[in-house]
């Protein structure tokens, strides 16, 4: 782990047992309580994982998996029953502000500067914002229809260890639902195999390889069968890193997401919390608690869930119409987000025609050469653009894609 | 500045206009505004310090500074009119998740490891966890009863400018008003007179050397006058970063607090911020705006005063009947803490019989040494206790003060 993790003088703190019958606590021992997050948000958050993880999708949803194949797969690659339920202890779960800060903090504590991070190729972008704050390296693994292109794992595993960079790989970093910014979903299988792969790679590296699953967008799915989590594989109790949010799929004015930590790491991100803000705010947490228990976040989320399975409808409706033949995309099945492939004459980057001229007509995509890490063994693409449906109204996302389609007719 | 302050790859974002017509900025231009921060917020808030400042007291209390004599100090040392109008804008301003979040990003921007902090001797005991985690040594300045010695800051800078030292200060951190631990507030001419001493030494220094000032009690004031923040100093624009919070004076619940920097480090901190968390909840936010507006967060604050007030009371009055005659302590003028000096024979250290003992009575303060830097240029005092009227009933403070009390004779 990183330099970050050494004990702060607050630790003896932590030390307390939660009801220690102190008359004169104060806000210490209040802060102290709301560092690691609400008791109750945390046992409703993992009881709810463990209910997807278990049947593969909600109640709520239309498309429920078949359990029997569910189980199937588990049976296969996924732990016993007595190993699950340890894995979704709410003593296991931090409650952050947005999976965002969980992201931040959890590199804080496992990386020193110069450690190696694997990375989907493309990624979130933000993420690589906070991997180069940290003076951070990267590593893109490629992407197939399914997740990770596990060959190219492997690939790059044996090359980092060749060139001896092995013993600065800390983790790899999945954006496992819904992917920002490709909507790429990552199957059970892959999952299972890329943490058996760095299992095998932890000896000659000579510390444990971390796999980060950044689960943003896993209820934003209007399409299809959920996929249990990197949490349902053998072996993920000492290794996997689940990242979720309810700031997506309930408000994102209310900025309150969470970790589910093997112990070690958990120590140390609520460490780093007492530092940053000593806990997310109380009122946000019992809002989100109540909303959990009154089951009023599942009614507000199957509208959401609607709400952008129509606007994506509108957006793919709307590309049919307006873009160029040669410009391909896949139909999201969830998530926010459109990744549209340009023919090789056009560039879509910062500094492209394309960009400043859809700027010119109000129209913002995310570039896709921002979602490229800066990995030496590759040059960056820079023909992909991220079109987002998230929150304008379907009438704006028909305006904007017909300007966006106006502006590559011309350039094509 | 340190490291963490280059660009990440989002920074192109923040350079759009904030009223910019894009029909598709979806999340992101969202989360761009708000990661600074609600204007509305903003605001208020810089509305509500310039008011402070001039005023030298809010008119919701009963002991309003005399307007003339706050006057004449601003002549003698205050800025310009229209200086202080730039200072106190709306857009110095950045909204954080508690006033914790700005000390620990403006520390991250700030500093490299190495770099050496200037620190109140004692200070707020979580600071010295921010400072330890980022690899950054301390020197501790003294305390007076109208805050630090100034001799012995010019001698620690001194010191420092011998020992080569000098190039790595970054700042001088003073908790200003009710210090956390002591309770001791910093008077404006002090403020003033420390500013000027690190100005003069930042020729020898090489770089800016700045005044972070931490404000967060400053409004839970309930005996004598408002002091004007060091925003009110003569050349306070380019080296001042005032940090405040509206956790304690609303509710430590809403983690809202807030930060008004010098420009450049502004920039920072939102672009680290961008990487934290990407905003603080904006509903909380939306909550404090209008509890501002309305004037329901005065109400609330004047009532919160008399109530700190009225257990502030209730513990000296406790102390007096059961602590020992050689312990000392000065009355609380506002904050939350009592600050106990006990005499050289009885230590208050973690691993002391008095907090041991304490602790299997229910009783929990703050051990003095906690609040010390690791300065080897003098050794930890370990006779002092930091004691908290902030949460406790009156009646629990009074059966604790007694239990504590009871322990300290036998030890006596």
């Amino acid at each position: 782990m990183g330099r970050r993790t050494q004990a702060p003088p607050i630790s003896w703190l932590m030390k307390l047992p939660l009801d220690h019958p102190s008359l004169m606590t104060g806000r210490m021992a209040l802060q102290y309580g709301t560092t690691v997050g609400d008791p109750q948000l945390r046992r409703l958050t993992t009881d709810r994982l463990w209910q997807l993880d278990s049947s593969g999708g909600t109640r709520s949803t239309a498309s429920l998996i078949d359990r029997r194949r569910a189980s199937t797969v588990r049976a296969r690659v996924g732990p016993s029953p007595r190993e699950s339920k340890e894995i979704y202890s709410a003593e296991r779960a931090v409650i952050t502000s947005g999976s965002q800060q969980l992201l931040y903090m959890l590199t804080e504590c496992l990386c020193d500067p110069g450690d190696v991070v694997l990375v989907e190729d493309p990624t979130y972008f933000v993420y690589l914002s906070i991997v180069q704050s940290h003076g951070l390296l990267c590593r893109g693994v490629r992407l197939a229809g399914d997740g990770i292109d596990l060959a190219h794992l492997e690939q790059t595993l044996k090359l980092l260890q060749r060139s001896g960079e092995l013993q600065r790989v800390k983790m790899l970093f999945l954006v496992s639902y819904y992917q920002n910014p490709t909507g790429i979903t990552t199957s059970f299988v892959k999952k299972v195999e890329a943490l058996k792969m760095l299992k095998q790679f932890e000896r000659a590296a000579g510390h444990p390889i971390y796999l980060l699953e950044d689960a943003a967008y896993r209820e934003l799915r209007f399409a299809g069968d959920d996929v249990p989590s990197a949490l349902a594989a053998n072996g993920a109790g000492e290794r996997v890193i689940y990242a979720g949010t309810y700031s997506k799929p309930f408000a994102t004015g209310a900025r309150v997401g969470f970790g589910i930590l093997p112990e070690p790491l958990l120590d140390a991100v609520v460490r780093v919390k007492a530092n940053h803000d000593f806990g997310t705010s109380n009122l946000l947490q019992q809002l989100l608690s109540r909303a959990l228990a009154s089951c009023r976040y599942e009614k507000h989320l199957s509208a959401l869930r609607h709400r952008y399975a129509r606007k994506a409808v509108a957006m793919v409706k709307a590309m049919r119409e307006h873009f160029p033949a040669d410009v391909l995309w896949e139909e999201p099945r969830g998530g926010l987000y459109v990744w549209a492939r340009l023919p090789g004459s056009v560039k879509s980057g910062l500094k492209s025609k394309l960009f400043q001229s859809a700027l010119r007509h109000g129209v913002l995509y995310v570039p896709g050469e921002l979602c490229y890490a800066d990995d030496p063994t590759r040059r960056k693409p820079n023909h992909e653009m991220r079109i987002s449906f998230g929150s304008a109204t379907e009438a704006d996302i028909r305006a904007g894609i017909a300007r966006l389609g106006a502006t590559l007719r011309e350039l094509l």
